[in-house]
């Protein structure tokens, strides 16, 4: 591309050459562009926390205020900038990129028409952080992510069936505690008694509710045990759907001996030795 | 079946009508009927949860219970309907669905004569989730949970043993807490060491109750460490369980003895040494 | 047997009958002795517990007094008919349970000399639980569990030396968050640092001890990352021990065509069908 | 070793003796140091716990402060004599344990220039623990490590993804949940917000802080589910990757093509179709 980029330079419109800064990485420039795109990123998500940090934030609110401007000003040029690079405009608008691009640049400007909305959408900035996959070009990881994801689609339904059970379990057995330990021991009502049951099954253990009575400690008990059982259940799904990722022969049969599990890069039959096609 | 019912409308009288429309679902009318099921089923688990909700119950109690009536009138009519609709009532009556329809109706009628019973025995209600299972008709995912149970089935045995070395481990922790930490320390009494013992191995760590001594610290810490080694048994148990089913022999069975399980590459029954074809 | 002893029931001493209905439960005699066991064990077990619950043993102090006694009596009069019904004392004495029942027995005569050793030497008592085992035949359990204490062993090694680092890691990031946190947010040494750092690592989370400092929530947040990947580590060299052994054929190879991988329970080579010896 | 070292010993200069003690532990000199070092390591642990202690430190702070000092000369004057002993000293001093061995030797002089500095580098010296391995000359369990190693290294990108996608929903999650909750709740800033997702997806759960509105709770419910069910990816990924090395193809390369990897009941080279033997 280098090479062909100096040919072309005159040839190239200045769209042309926008869309080779913004959308590529193969020119001095459009690295250039990444790299800056990468920071800012990071320092956008920065200053959010920094912002929600009471004691900073009074000391340098000014500070954090103009930059904000300046980092949404910044994606603001850059969002039309790719609006208008690119041919189809509509193809990057409604991509998945395009909508995170939109959603984490907008909030700052609803806080004219609406006061404080900005902070609590100021949270859609994070998504940004997905655009740094695209910016380090790590297809090595996205390959690896792809396999994950691939993993867990395969195991989609298993685990969707394992979750509405274990939302069952917890639904049944937040009401029974409900009933068991009742308003005076934290247990004031069955979706807080559920979300008790799932804080308890998963192992997490707030320890915000906790059972007091000897029933309730002896129910709550038996549910860690059956929790700590099942949690094997999602990862044995996961591990063997991997596991069977690595294990996975091709289906291809040898046209000869008719032998099937040749390895994925198999030229000839392990058996008798005919060419596969 | 559709045209079948066209044509067979006038032959067919009210009570093979009435059992087309609950229990099989493609007829118009009888899927109506699950839809309108399904509703009524989250609508009821939605009011026994608003009901315990106080602030909510105050504001709206009138409301509630009158939705609690039209519901159980509701679930009363449709349980009464599908005996009469079926031929042989008893193979519904205990049949599981069976049994579930008439524990989750049952609990308001309760109150009429026990006050108070209602509300602890409306939790089984959430039983009637086990119903979207079938209305949805998700045999697919009844497949994928099958495959799950016959996994759980086939290492029921080592995860009983798993668990009950477990609960010795707890016992025997919990009496050696409650020497050390005793009383003030809130290990009151054996049963809650238990209690306590097993939320800390199973990681769930509630921190209601947590050892204040240097002795019982130690203890603790190699408890938590042990939990957390062995943690890996179940997952171990179901994740080869699993993974088995996935390495699993062909199922070609001998021609001559008839013997299963042969190896996929096997060119002879590995128990009579017949040639396989 | 049944029959056998119904013949020599005259000939055998009352030591060789004693010996059956002690050690051996295919008389109705020893099946009766079992169950008496049995019940005894899960009597003594719950005595222990309830006495350990203030407001039951204020209630019915003498009577558990007096059960205690009782069970300890019948362990007693059982470990003597035990050694001087077999042929080698010692053989027993010196075993595994024979050892276990001394432990759980002596406790109470203890009680004697030594007052208030008792209650802390009871907890041995839990022990006999091991004895349901035995008691239950279940030779079948005892198999599975057989099979876990293989992959456990086989795993052994790969698992200490994994505690070992997990160890070293809570050591120094025990040391680490008592110079950062200090005595003020509870880290008041750092044997106690480090048993948060245990029971944080293995994501118990107590919550008794939290870091309160900006910077020790940081270390504390990647601490559980860490601890959240590695908590894979056991699982996956468990899970893989088992696995193995799923898929282990045996090693035996065919005398004609020297294959391998055979079936444990392959008669015939399964490539070229000769008798396997 | 030990006969060539009863022959040479005379031609041995006292560098070449110093270096076989030292370095080499098949000398009775050579065990014995080694023996003492192990010892002078858990006594140095040890030693900064205690320190630690308040109480502790109070009854005996000369012992503790003397036996300090003991330890931080032994150390140094093992320190100079590895660097004098071996022939090129550059080579261990840039070494991992030179380095170690360093770090851990220098507090105690600090504590001249700098009060304080101390305690809060002593923790170094859990470094040392590192030591042992080398001193156990536990080449199995190394080997057992490196295999540990291995696989982290192999599912390194893997879990790498997944940290990072667990760590943007950390971000969001934390981000939300400040909004939602406030600094009425605890949730004071969102790092804080997003220390309480970590430890909540984690499933530590401390309880310090923890979500007290309905919303708060309703959504950290559906976070421990998410994060009970993608606990499962990490284990999947580590326990494939270990399964793999267990399924793993035999070693033998083709006699044409050289190449690898072949099915443990291959025939024929798989690439080139040569027959193997």
């Amino acid at each position: 591309m280098q090479k062909s980029d100096l040919l072309d330079n005159k040839t190239l419109n200045w769209r042309e050459k926008l869309h080779e800064v913004i959308y590529e990485a193969d020119t001095s420039a459009g690295r250039l562009f990444d790299i800056a795109l990468l920071f800012a990123i990071l320092a956008s998500i920065i200053l959010v926390m920094l912002e929600s940090v009471e004691s900073f934030d009074n000391k340098h609110h000014n500070f954090l205020y103009v930059s904000e401007w300046v980092i949404t000003i910044f994606f603001s040029i850059e969002y039309i900038l790719r609006i208008i690079s690119i041919k189809k405009p509509t193809k990057y608008i409604f991509s998945f990129y395009g909508i995170i691009d939109l959603l984490s640049t907008i909030p700052m400007y609803l806080t004219f028409f609406f006061v404080g909305t900005h902070s609590s959408l100021i949270a859609l900035r994070a998504l940004r952080l997905l655009r740094v996959f695209r910016i380090l070009k790590v297809s090595r990881y996205i390959g690896e992510s792809n396999q994950l994801i691939k993993a867990l689609n395969a195991s989609k339904a298993k685990i969707g069936v394992f979750l509405y059970f274990v939302l069952i379990i917890c639904i049944i057995l937040g009401s029974v505690m409900y009933f068991i330990e009742g308003a005076e021991n934290g247990f004031t009502s069955i979706p807080r008694s559920i979300y008790w049951s799932i804080v308890t099954l998963t192992t997490v253990g707030y320890g915000d509710i906790a059972p007091q009575t000897a029933l309730g400690q002896f129910i709550a008990s038996i549910t860690v045990i059956i929790g700590y059982a099942i949690i094997a259940i999602p990862t044995g799904i996961v591990s063997s759907e991997m596991t069977k990722k690595k294990v996975h022969l091709n289906t291809q049969s040898c046209p000869n001996c008719s032998y099937e599990g040749h390895k994925d890069d198999a030229e000839f039959c392990y058996h008798c030795g005919t060419k596969l096609n």
